[in-house]
Protein backbone atom coordinates (compact mmCIF):
# COMPACT_ATOMS: atom_id res chain seq x y z
CA UNK A 1 0.00 0.00 0.00
CA UNK A 2 1.44 3.18 -0.61
CA UNK A 3 2.65 5.08 2.24
CA UNK A 4 3.11 8.99 2.75
CA UNK A 5 5.73 10.60 4.48
CA UNK A 6 4.50 12.81 7.67
CA UNK A 7 6.86 16.06 8.52
CA UNK A 8 7.77 15.83 12.03
CA UNK A 9 6.66 18.37 13.66
CA UNK A 10 3.10 16.81 13.60
CA UNK A 11 4.42 12.98 13.44
CA UNK A 12 2.66 12.82 17.50
CA UNK A 13 -0.46 12.60 15.28
CA UNK A 14 0.63 8.94 14.44
CA UNK A 15 0.80 7.91 17.66
CA UNK A 16 -1.36 10.03 20.26
CA UNK A 17 -4.35 8.24 20.66
CA UNK A 18 -2.76 5.58 22.35
CA UNK A 19 -2.67 2.47 19.75
CA UNK A 20 -0.35 -0.59 20.56
CA UNK A 21 2.68 -0.47 19.36
CA UNK A 22 5.13 -2.60 17.32
CA UNK A 23 8.82 -1.89 18.23
CA UNK A 24 11.63 -3.20 15.98
CA UNK A 25 15.10 -2.80 16.45
CA UNK A 26 18.32 -3.92 14.44
CA UNK A 27 22.31 -3.82 16.37
CA UNK A 28 24.73 -4.98 13.57
CA UNK A 29 23.17 -8.47 12.18
CA UNK A 30 20.45 -9.27 14.48
CA UNK A 31 17.24 -7.44 14.03
CA UNK A 32 14.18 -8.08 16.50
CA UNK A 33 10.42 -6.64 17.18
CA UNK A 34 8.10 -6.64 19.99
CA UNK A 35 5.24 -5.39 20.77
CA UNK A 36 4.86 -2.27 23.42
CA UNK A 37 1.83 -0.38 24.49
CA UNK A 38 3.95 2.06 26.67
CA UNK A 39 4.50 4.26 23.91
CA UNK A 40 3.45 7.94 24.19
CA UNK A 41 4.50 11.38 22.98
CA UNK A 42 5.66 13.92 25.07
CA UNK A 43 6.65 16.96 22.88
CA UNK A 44 5.24 18.40 19.35
CA UNK A 45 8.72 19.70 17.79
CA UNK A 46 11.37 17.77 18.06
CA UNK A 47 8.95 15.04 18.11
CA UNK A 48 9.81 13.03 21.24
CA UNK A 49 8.19 9.86 22.41
CA UNK A 50 8.47 7.77 25.75
CA UNK A 51 8.53 4.10 25.16
CA UNK A 52 9.17 1.64 28.05
CA UNK A 53 11.86 -1.05 27.09
CA UNK A 54 11.58 -3.95 29.31
CA UNK A 55 15.28 -4.51 30.76
CA UNK A 56 14.52 -8.25 30.32
CA UNK A 57 13.68 -8.34 26.37
CA UNK A 58 16.05 -9.01 23.58
CA UNK A 59 14.72 -5.74 21.97
CA UNK A 60 16.77 -3.77 25.01
CA UNK A 61 19.75 -5.73 24.32
CA UNK A 62 19.69 -4.23 20.52
CA UNK A 63 18.67 -1.09 21.49
CA UNK A 64 21.06 -0.50 24.19
CA UNK A 65 23.58 -1.54 21.54
CA UNK A 66 22.28 0.58 18.70
CA UNK A 67 20.09 3.79 20.05
CA UNK A 68 17.60 3.47 17.54
CA UNK A 69 14.26 2.02 17.08
CA UNK A 70 11.37 1.88 14.84
CA UNK A 71 7.89 2.49 16.77
CA UNK A 72 5.54 0.21 13.93
CA UNK A 73 1.17 1.62 14.76
CA UNK A 74 -0.33 -2.30 13.61
CA UNK A 75 -3.98 -2.12 12.35
CA UNK A 76 -6.74 -4.32 13.85
CA UNK A 77 -5.92 -7.26 11.05
CA UNK A 78 -2.45 -7.76 13.48
CA UNK A 79 -3.90 -8.70 16.79
CA UNK A 80 -2.73 -12.12 16.34
CA UNK A 81 0.67 -10.79 15.12
CA UNK A 82 0.82 -8.48 17.63
CA UNK A 83 0.28 -11.03 21.05
CA UNK A 84 2.65 -13.45 19.12
CA UNK A 85 5.53 -11.13 19.04
CA UNK A 86 4.50 -9.90 22.33
CA UNK A 87 4.82 -13.19 23.91
CA UNK A 88 7.77 -14.61 22.62
CA UNK A 89 11.64 -13.30 22.90
CA UNK A 90 14.18 -13.10 19.73
CA UNK A 91 16.65 -14.69 22.33
CA UNK A 92 15.16 -18.24 21.33
CA UNK A 93 13.13 -17.31 18.01
CA UNK A 94 13.73 -15.34 14.62
CA UNK A 95 10.24 -13.04 15.12
CA UNK A 96 10.76 -11.39 12.03
CA UNK A 97 11.27 -14.62 9.70
CA UNK A 98 7.53 -14.61 8.85
CA UNK A 99 7.15 -11.21 9.50
CA UNK A 100 7.39 -9.01 5.93
CA UNK A 101 8.65 -5.72 6.71
CA UNK A 102 10.64 -2.96 4.28
CA UNK A 103 13.61 -0.90 5.30
CA UNK A 104 13.39 2.46 6.84
CA UNK A 105 14.59 5.55 5.19
CA UNK A 106 17.09 6.20 8.05
CA UNK A 107 17.53 3.53 11.08
CA UNK A 108 18.76 0.19 10.78
CA UNK A 109 15.60 -1.18 12.06
CA UNK A 110 12.77 -2.97 9.57
CA UNK A 111 9.60 -1.63 9.52
CA UNK A 112 6.64 -4.34 9.55
CA UNK A 113 4.44 -4.08 6.54
CA UNK A 114 1.01 -3.99 6.82
CA UNK A 115 1.03 -1.23 9.73
CA UNK A 116 -0.78 2.13 10.18
CA UNK A 117 2.26 4.51 10.56
CA UNK A 118 5.76 4.23 11.23
CA UNK A 119 8.23 6.56 13.36
CA UNK A 120 11.78 5.57 13.04
CA UNK A 121 13.82 6.85 16.36
CA UNK A 122 16.89 7.50 18.09
CA UNK A 123 17.03 7.75 22.06
CA UNK A 124 17.61 11.17 23.61
CA UNK A 125 20.82 10.64 25.71
CA UNK A 126 21.93 12.30 28.66
CA UNK A 127 22.89 11.66 32.83
CA UNK A 128 19.33 12.39 34.25
CA UNK A 129 17.03 10.82 31.11
CA UNK A 130 19.84 7.82 31.38
CA UNK A 131 19.60 7.35 35.26
CA UNK A 132 15.72 7.12 34.69
CA UNK A 133 16.19 4.54 31.81
CA UNK A 134 18.30 2.64 34.05
CA UNK A 135 15.94 2.03 37.11
CA UNK A 136 12.77 2.57 35.07
CA UNK A 137 13.29 1.15 31.72
CA UNK A 138 11.71 4.17 30.56
CA UNK A 139 12.87 6.14 27.57
CA UNK A 140 12.85 9.13 25.88
CA UNK A 141 13.61 8.61 22.23
CA UNK A 142 13.30 11.60 19.50
CA UNK A 143 11.64 10.84 15.96
CA UNK A 144 14.12 11.57 12.60
CA UNK A 145 11.68 9.76 10.37
CA UNK A 146 7.85 9.03 9.82
CA UNK A 147 5.17 7.75 7.20
CA UNK A 148 1.62 6.62 7.43
CA UNK A 149 -0.19 4.48 4.97
CA UNK A 150 -2.16 6.53 2.81
CA UNK A 151 -5.30 5.25 3.58
CA UNK A 152 -5.35 6.57 6.92
CA UNK A 153 -3.81 10.13 6.34
CA UNK A 154 -6.15 13.03 5.55
CA UNK A 155 -5.32 16.92 5.61
CA UNK A 156 -2.40 15.93 7.31
CA UNK A 157 -4.43 13.79 10.04
CA UNK A 158 -5.19 10.40 11.39
CA UNK A 159 -8.20 9.27 9.87
CA UNK A 160 -9.17 5.54 11.01
CA UNK A 161 -12.41 4.63 9.21
CA UNK A 162 -10.71 1.95 6.81
CA UNK A 163 -7.96 1.03 9.06
CA UNK A 164 -8.18 0.86 12.57
CA UNK A 165 -5.87 0.74 15.57
CA UNK A 166 -4.90 -1.58 18.33
CA UNK A 167 -5.26 -0.85 21.82
CA UNK A 168 -4.13 -3.47 24.83
CA UNK A 169 -6.00 -4.33 27.80
CA UNK A 170 -3.88 -6.76 28.85
CA UNK A 171 -3.28 -11.28 28.36
CA UNK A 172 -3.83 -11.06 24.41
CA UNK A 173 -7.41 -8.94 24.86
CA UNK A 174 -7.62 -5.70 22.72
CA UNK A 175 -9.70 -2.97 21.35
CA UNK A 176 -9.93 -1.66 17.97
CA UNK A 177 -10.30 1.88 17.73
CA UNK A 178 -14.08 3.09 17.10
CA UNK A 179 -15.89 5.55 16.46
CA UNK A 180 -15.28 9.21 15.74
CA UNK A 181 -16.15 11.60 18.44
CA UNK A 182 -16.26 15.38 18.59
CA UNK A 183 -15.09 17.34 21.72
CA UNK A 184 -16.63 20.83 19.92
CA UNK B 1 -23.22 4.18 39.90
CA UNK B 2 -21.57 1.78 42.01
CA UNK B 3 -17.32 2.08 42.10
CA UNK B 4 -15.48 -0.57 42.78
CA UNK B 5 -12.00 -0.48 44.34
CA UNK B 6 -8.90 -1.57 42.30
CA UNK B 7 -5.92 -3.20 43.85
CA UNK B 8 -3.00 -1.34 43.16
CA UNK B 9 -1.00 -4.39 41.50
CA UNK B 10 -3.27 -4.36 38.55
CA UNK B 11 -4.63 -0.27 39.07
CA UNK B 12 -2.68 0.01 35.15
CA UNK B 13 -5.49 -2.26 33.76
CA UNK B 14 -7.59 1.25 33.85
CA UNK B 15 -5.17 2.86 31.76
CA UNK B 16 -3.34 -0.04 29.74
CA UNK B 17 -5.07 0.51 26.56
CA UNK B 18 -3.85 4.56 25.96
CA UNK B 19 -7.28 6.30 26.79
CA UNK B 20 -7.86 9.92 27.52
CA UNK B 21 -7.72 11.28 31.01
CA UNK B 22 -8.67 14.55 32.68
CA UNK B 23 -6.00 14.90 35.52
CA UNK B 24 -7.52 16.76 38.60
CA UNK B 25 -5.34 18.62 40.70
CA UNK B 26 -5.54 20.76 44.49
CA UNK B 27 -3.27 22.90 46.22
CA UNK B 28 -4.99 24.16 49.52
CA UNK B 29 -8.08 26.00 48.60
CA UNK B 30 -6.97 26.15 44.32
CA UNK B 31 -8.45 22.94 42.49
CA UNK B 32 -8.37 22.25 38.92
CA UNK B 33 -8.66 19.54 35.82
CA UNK B 34 -7.08 19.39 32.59
CA UNK B 35 -7.54 16.95 29.79
CA UNK B 36 -4.23 15.00 28.94
CA UNK B 37 -3.86 12.39 26.57
CA UNK B 38 -0.05 11.79 27.25
CA UNK B 39 -0.33 9.53 29.98
CA UNK B 40 0.69 5.56 30.71
CA UNK B 41 1.61 3.10 33.05
CA UNK B 42 5.18 2.62 32.90
CA UNK B 43 5.60 -0.27 35.40
CA UNK B 44 3.08 -3.05 37.21
CA UNK B 45 3.55 -2.73 41.29
CA UNK B 46 4.17 -0.33 42.76
CA UNK B 47 2.06 1.07 40.05
CA UNK B 48 3.82 4.22 37.95
CA UNK B 49 2.56 6.18 35.37
CA UNK B 50 4.11 8.84 33.43
CA UNK B 51 2.18 12.05 32.61
CA UNK B 52 3.12 14.91 30.74
CA UNK B 53 1.81 18.59 32.74
CA UNK B 54 2.84 21.17 30.91
CA UNK B 55 4.72 24.04 32.56
CA UNK B 56 2.40 26.53 31.07
CA UNK B 57 -0.87 24.68 32.48
CA UNK B 58 -2.32 26.01 35.93
CA UNK B 59 -2.81 22.57 36.86
CA UNK B 60 1.12 22.52 36.77
CA UNK B 61 1.60 24.56 39.44
CA UNK B 62 -0.85 23.49 41.24
CA UNK B 63 1.10 20.09 41.06
CA UNK B 64 4.43 21.21 41.34
CA UNK B 65 2.76 22.65 44.95
CA UNK B 66 0.96 19.53 46.06
CA UNK B 67 3.03 16.52 44.60
CA UNK B 68 -0.76 15.12 44.12
CA UNK B 69 -2.89 14.17 41.26
CA UNK B 70 -5.75 12.16 40.02
CA UNK B 71 -6.12 10.47 36.71
CA UNK B 72 -9.91 10.16 35.72
CA UNK B 73 -10.67 7.89 32.45
CA UNK B 74 -13.62 9.88 30.74
CA UNK B 75 -16.28 7.99 29.27
CA UNK B 76 -17.16 8.71 26.06
CA UNK B 77 -20.05 10.52 26.73
CA UNK B 78 -17.86 13.25 28.35
CA UNK B 79 -16.32 14.49 24.62
CA UNK B 80 -17.27 17.70 25.62
CA UNK B 81 -16.06 18.09 28.79
CA UNK B 82 -13.16 16.78 28.37
CA UNK B 83 -12.49 19.13 25.40
CA UNK B 84 -13.65 21.81 27.30
CA UNK B 85 -11.45 21.36 30.01
CA UNK B 86 -8.43 20.68 27.65
CA UNK B 87 -8.81 24.04 26.08
CA UNK B 88 -9.21 26.72 28.64
CA UNK B 89 -7.02 27.26 32.02
CA UNK B 90 -7.71 27.39 35.09
CA UNK B 91 -5.99 30.74 35.51
CA UNK B 92 -8.82 32.48 34.75
CA UNK B 93 -11.89 29.76 35.16
CA UNK B 94 -12.94 27.45 37.90
CA UNK B 95 -13.36 24.88 35.50
CA UNK B 96 -14.93 22.47 37.93
CA UNK B 97 -17.30 24.84 38.84
CA UNK B 98 -19.89 23.16 36.41
CA UNK B 99 -18.66 19.57 36.61
CA UNK B 100 -19.54 17.21 39.06
CA UNK B 101 -17.15 15.72 41.58
CA UNK B 102 -16.43 13.69 44.31
CA UNK B 103 -14.10 13.03 46.85
CA UNK B 104 -10.70 10.76 46.47
CA UNK B 105 -10.08 8.70 48.95
CA UNK B 106 -6.41 9.32 50.09
CA UNK B 107 -5.24 12.37 47.59
CA UNK B 108 -6.98 15.97 48.17
CA UNK B 109 -7.82 16.44 44.38
CA UNK B 110 -11.46 15.71 43.60
CA UNK B 111 -12.64 13.03 41.31
CA UNK B 112 -14.18 13.76 38.07
CA UNK B 113 -17.97 11.74 38.45
CA UNK B 114 -18.89 9.68 35.37
CA UNK B 115 -16.02 8.14 34.43
CA UNK B 116 -15.03 4.74 33.58
CA UNK B 117 -11.72 4.99 36.55
CA UNK B 118 -9.91 7.07 38.40
CA UNK B 119 -6.27 6.87 39.84
CA UNK B 120 -4.70 8.75 42.60
CA UNK B 121 -1.25 9.49 42.10
CA UNK B 122 2.04 11.03 44.09
CA UNK B 123 4.68 12.46 42.23
CA UNK B 124 7.84 10.02 42.61
CA UNK B 125 10.79 12.19 43.17
CA UNK B 126 14.55 11.80 42.99
CA UNK B 127 17.36 13.55 41.64
CA UNK B 128 17.39 12.37 37.96
CA UNK B 129 13.43 12.37 37.75
CA UNK B 130 13.48 15.91 38.62
CA UNK B 131 15.91 17.11 36.21
CA UNK B 132 13.96 15.27 33.33
CA UNK B 133 10.73 16.60 34.48
CA UNK B 134 12.03 20.06 34.63
CA UNK B 135 13.60 19.83 31.11
CA UNK B 136 10.56 17.60 30.17
CA UNK B 137 7.39 18.10 31.29
CA UNK B 138 7.29 14.32 31.91
CA UNK B 139 6.33 13.06 35.75
CA UNK B 140 6.75 9.35 36.88
CA UNK B 141 4.03 9.66 39.53
CA UNK B 142 2.85 6.43 41.48
CA UNK B 143 -0.88 5.18 42.25
CA UNK B 144 -2.03 5.37 46.04
CA UNK B 145 -5.48 4.35 45.26
CA UNK B 146 -7.64 3.45 42.34
CA UNK B 147 -11.54 2.90 41.36
CA UNK B 148 -13.70 1.87 38.70
CA UNK B 149 -17.18 2.17 37.38
CA UNK B 150 -18.36 -1.39 38.52
CA UNK B 151 -20.13 -1.53 34.62
CA UNK B 152 -16.89 -1.56 33.14
CA UNK B 153 -14.90 -4.28 35.71
CA UNK B 154 -15.06 -8.11 35.33
CA UNK B 155 -13.38 -10.92 36.68
CA UNK B 156 -10.70 -8.12 37.67
CA UNK B 157 -10.45 -6.53 34.37
CA UNK B 158 -11.32 -3.33 32.23
CA UNK B 159 -14.47 -4.38 29.90
CA UNK B 160 -15.62 -1.51 27.89
CA UNK B 161 -19.22 -2.92 26.44
CA UNK B 162 -21.18 -0.48 28.45
CA UNK B 163 -19.03 2.12 28.53
CA UNK B 164 -16.64 3.21 26.39
CA UNK B 165 -13.39 5.51 26.65
CA UNK B 166 -12.11 8.58 24.57
CA UNK B 167 -9.05 8.37 22.36
CA UNK B 168 -7.58 11.88 21.59
CA UNK B 169 -6.36 12.59 18.00
CA UNK B 170 -5.98 16.27 18.07
CA UNK B 171 -7.78 19.33 17.76
CA UNK B 172 -10.72 17.95 19.98
CA UNK B 173 -11.43 14.99 17.16
CA UNK B 174 -11.82 11.49 19.09
CA UNK B 175 -12.09 7.69 18.56
CA UNK B 176 -14.19 5.87 21.19
CA UNK B 177 -12.84 2.36 22.15
CA UNK B 178 -14.22 -0.20 19.57
CA UNK B 179 -14.74 -3.31 19.08
CA UNK B 180 -12.80 -6.71 21.14
CA UNK B 181 -10.58 -8.24 19.64
CA UNK B 182 -8.41 -10.99 20.64
CA UNK B 183 -4.54 -11.61 19.81
CA UNK B 184 -4.86 -15.44 20.99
Amino acid sequence: MPRVSVPLEIAYRILNHGPATLVTTRAGARANVMAAQWVMPIDFDPCRIAVVVDRTTYTRKLFDESGELAICVPSHEQAKLTWRVGSTTGAEVDKLAEIETFAAEIIAAPLVAGCVGWLECKVVRGAAYDEVAKETDLFIVEAVAAAVDARCWRDERLVLDEMRTLHHLGGGRFLASGEAISGR
